[in-house]
């Protein structure tokens, strides 16, 4: 377990601020998020397909899609602790529930609504069936997107189901089934070598949940 | 100026979330500031002096520690909007004074005492004046620590005059000074071309600001 501000005289330079963080081949730990997938996409094929001169635009492209995705996830969690990130979440209900009011009613469906809009004007989407955000090939940006739309979906059971019910999201929703369908993917989230939400980012709250 | 997202019929595949965005000479267009900064950085010397395969580590260390600035930059913007980023600061004026308070004592000294203990334990500090946080020479991480710090600085006068004072974050302290005093930045900084903060990222307001 990685401390909050981690030891250099045990890490290399530099410290960290706070997990996840990935040790690479070199030695050298990286640290956030959105750092360790843009430096390991492109080994996994998962930076998009673009060769030559293309490459590093497409990288920086699905690089972009990851930060607005994260962006959401961190929105998410900030809405269990609006004030502050080291009290307990009882200690902030009142402003949780007057931030989550705002986050159902605007913030999730102008990010489902930016990422459908993503899906639908991809000019590859007629043919590769609309569920990849860059190119026809899964992409870090589709992984994360999966990821977060899986969370919200565990916070907010009601909202996401009267979003999904106004069938405005569709490419959105097929996007999280064909990753969560995916060969490898599949087979791990029914492993039970996932971790169950908690008490982490994603945290189901009766009271912070509704249909609008 | 950018519409919050922008039409892909005007700006090519995909649309953007938010500005700001760059246009590159093949006529992509990147958004997302931390993508912006890690595309554009190897171009001109700010990713770190590294070359061969230490190239793509040195550049995803200086992209995390970018991304952790840019962790304060968003921290400092939620204390004055922290319920609803749609409503006036007035509407959730006493949310605010909460959630500034814990970022007062707890946030901002928990990142710039981050900051310092990159500083101090980069291993080129000793011979390089120890105001570069990757190396020996400027990196973007540097100039968004830089801006960041600037920023913060004009929200919360009283607050960073004691900090300053404590003597515990001379390093980043430093580093301010130092990257506000490099030719082209310094001349930029007196130009007038530079925005004045107001009603941004940064404001200030009598009431969220106080020593301790």
């Amino acid at each position: 377990m990685f401390s909050t501000i981690i030891d250099p005289k045990n890490s290399g330079f530099p410290p960290h601020f706070a997990p996840p963080a990935l040790k690479l081949p070199s030695g050298r730990i990286i640290s956030q998020t959105p750092a360790i997938l843009n430096h390991v996409a492109p080994k996994f094929g998962l930076a998009g397909e673009k060769e030559g001169e293309d490459e590093e635009e497409a990288r920086s492209t699905v690089n972009q899609l990851v930060l607005t995705a994260l962006d959401l996830n961190n929105e998410t969690h900030d809405t269990h602790h609006p004030i502050d990130v080291g009290d307990y979440y009882a200690n902030q209900k009142e402003a949780a529930i007057a931030k989550t009011k705002a986050y159902r009613a605007s913030r999730l469906p102008k990010f489902l609504g930016y990422f459908e809009k993503v899906l639908e004007s991809n000019p590859e989407a007629k043919t590769n069936g609309g569920t990849y955000l860059v190119g026809s090939t899964t992409t870090t940006a589709d992984l994360v997107l999966f990821q977060v739309l899986d969370g919200v979906s565990f916070a907010f059971p009601r909202r996401i189901a009267a979003l999904k019910k106004s069938g405005k999201y569709d490419k959105v929703f097929a996007l999280k089934e064909r990753v969560g369908g995916e060969s490898g993917i599949k087979e791990y989230l029914t492993s039970g070598r996932r971790q169950k939400y908690s008490e982490g980012i994603f945290r189901h709250y009766e009271e912070l949940d509704g249909e609008e």
